[in-house]
């Protein structure tokens, strides 16, 4: 089922002068209709799921999309005005069935008959998608289309395919509307951030005089997947970025005494990616790492005081940069102190935490906010943390102390 | 390094009339470049990396990298044009540095002084991209892109960017040069198609009564990391659709007897994706799955004696589907029976065995050739292979038998 806020969607597409938002890229379909977009956008061109979301909140929403994958739209999500195109893929309901010879009057009943494309049929997905607008009396409509995913080869046959319609770059009312999360994806970012620290805190009790990157991120993986286990759900993917000692690419690195280890890691839950960062040390850490690391804390905190409604990201990120010059770092540059999570492509989502930015900050975003000092030759440093932005400023989602952590034995 | 086969890219570009590929998708890059396009490429914008393949098979490469990825790609392809673009991540050698007050002096010795974009400039990055084609006389040429990556608002900035170049979609010269796979690519393919039958293997040990599709999708998961891991190479990702029983997505089925089980799974080597399937049954299966199995496995080698270079792609297709319909099966209809595997988006790469395509086989493809029946209230069926293509024909890359195997006590 979707979630989508309409009403918000309404007033951002009235803003933007919309009368329609049409949708391609998969996780945009999937945010908008609430179910998955299908096998056959795996190649990601433009056709095989597209979503229609009418500016008039009380318009139905609509959509395009395979045979394939129209039983699971069609539990999770009756409500949508569907359109169906047959892919690649053969299936026919056998129940009753117990011979060869009565299998073709089983695709009969089920009206599932002739050819089926070599992938999808985009010119089909086109059509479908015109006769929706039709309906709806949107066909000469100005409509916002993602085409900041919408591959240039696509988006010409879609011009000549639903010739009438204004086409409108609708990246940055699409953008705007993800990034006020509903409260579905807040779970989601919450129970995402909560497997990321299960699988910190059994990180941390491999460090070990010979550990190997390697082992780490293999430690990580098991503590977060037994978090989500613990916690009643499943982890939908996992990404590490795990360094050790001074030479930060080296994979091979093995943890010796006075090394610096730093884990930039995130778990997915239904799509949605946390972000989330600590640094470690085996044994003392240098004193110009520990230095360095309490600029960052200071930094941190500063940009955080930062992170309030009605306050723009680009004030964070002046809080930030300010506080590391304060702190002598006359030349450390960061294009960004962190940014939005959620559900779209990449880890890291608009808006940013960025110089001058001029979006303003509201209650209900999700975002990630990182200190990171990166020291080849010398090592890693990183602090972040994923904030629920509220009323009153910005809540917590992690709960390990953001200190630079001793974890030999002296240190524990 | 570049491993790609620049006279045959000649060859092609010839062909089709272009000077050179310009090329942005980050699996794109990878392959013509032979070095990971880097972290700024996550959102699926165009730019933050770029290859340049000049039609001339002497001339040599080119590439706009971010400075976080250049030092890969330095190390890896010495020989390559650099034009090198500035991101978010701030890093710094401290070789030597021991104090706060001497950092600032790393950042101006290595020349990384002033701001870094939010994430990456694009406008710097199609710039570069200017600058490099002028050096190589190419900046009024005929250029094919990939049109069916580039997402249609990066490729209006490029136009404007890079005024007197003819863009032209050279999506289908990418795709007839990757179809040919080169030694390294067939090594990975290999790999990854071993990796996944030991993952197979351990499945099949796995098989009991109540044995979830979780379960057998953990055991499958760990055959394959060991099976690697006794190769002496790691997994780069890997996928799974396990289907148990009767009701085709229901991923809380559990094995009971005379359930059909399908494993349709493969592993990913250095982003390389193999592509097979197997069938089981626990205890037999019912005359109606084994009639069907038999009309699959008649259609799957009609099939595979049509993959030998120089027949085309469509042969296969009709050879299989003539096959079902002299079994008796009428109304079945696969839009393709298997398709190119390798490095791309999605796992099923183009060209596909679909019906009429004319596409023509040719010796050091490498290809999935899949035979498959959903009976949705019945259990799904399937075989599926790769095979290298060789002078002779197709070298099978499976060594598991491909029949429908009982795997209960009675069966073994």
């Amino acid at each position: 089922m979707s979630d989508m806020d309409r009403t918000r969607a309404e007033r951002l597409m009235e803003e933007a002068g919309l009368d329609a938002l049409v949708l391609f890229q998969p996780e945009a379909f999937q945010y908008a209709i609430g179910a998955p977009a299908g096998v056959a956008t795996m190649w990601g061109r433009a056709g095989a799921a597209i979503a229609l979301v009418p500016g008039d909140a009380l318009s139905s929403l609509g959509a395009v999309i395979s045979d394939h994958a129209a039983g699971m739209l069609r539990q999770n999500a009756a409500e949508i005005d569907l359109r169906i195109h047959r892919i690649w893929i053969d299936a026919v309901d056998l129940s009753g069935v117990t011979a060869i010879a009565d299998i073709d009057g089983a695709y009969r009943r089920a009206g599932s008959i002739g050819p089926r494309p070599e992938t999808f049929d985009r010119a089909t997905c086109f059509n479908l998608l015109f006769d929706l607008l039709r309906d709806k009396r949107l066909d000469s409509g100005r409509i916002g289309i993602d085409l900041e995913f919408m591959p240039a080869a696509d988006f010409e046959a879609l011009k000549l395919a639903v010739p009438n319609v204004r086409w409108v770059d609708g990246s940055l009312v699409l953008r705007r509307l993800r990034a006020v999360k509903l409260p579905v994806e807040i779970q989601r970012l919450r129970r995402a951030a909560k497997a990321a620290e299960g699988g910190l805190l059994r990180m941390m009790d491999a460090v070990r005089p010979g550990a190997a990157v390697t082992d780490l991120s293999a430690a990580w993986k098991a503590g977060a997947s037994d978090a989500a286990k613990a916690g009643g759900f499943a982890l939908s993917s996992h990404w590490d970025f795990i360094s050790v000692g001074p030479e930060l690419s080296d994979m091979a690195a093995k943890v010796m005494p006075g090394a610096l280890i730093k884990a930039d890691v995130g778990t997915l839950v239904e799509g949605y990616s946390s972000d989330g960062a600590r640094t470690f040390s085996y044994g003392s850490a240098s004193r110009l790492a520990q230095e360095i690391f309490k600029a960052l804390e200071t930094a941190f905190h500063a940009g955080l005081e930062q992170i309030k409604p009605g306050n723009s990201f680009g004030a964070v990120h002046d809080a930030m940069l300010g506080s590391m010059r304060r702190d002598g770092f006359g030349e450390y540059y960061r294009g960004h102190f962190g940014h939005s999570v959620g559900g779209g492509v990449g880890i890291e989502e608009w808006p940013f935490f960025s110089a001058g930015n001029p979006e303003v900050v509201e209650a209900d975003m999700v975002v990630a906010l990182e200190a990171p000092f990166y020291g080849q030759n010398f090592g890693a440093l990183m602090i972040e943390d994923q904030f629920l932005v509220t009323p009153a400023g910005a809540e917590c989602m992690n709960s390990l102390p953001r200190g630079l952590l001793d974890l030999s034995e002296s240190g524990a």
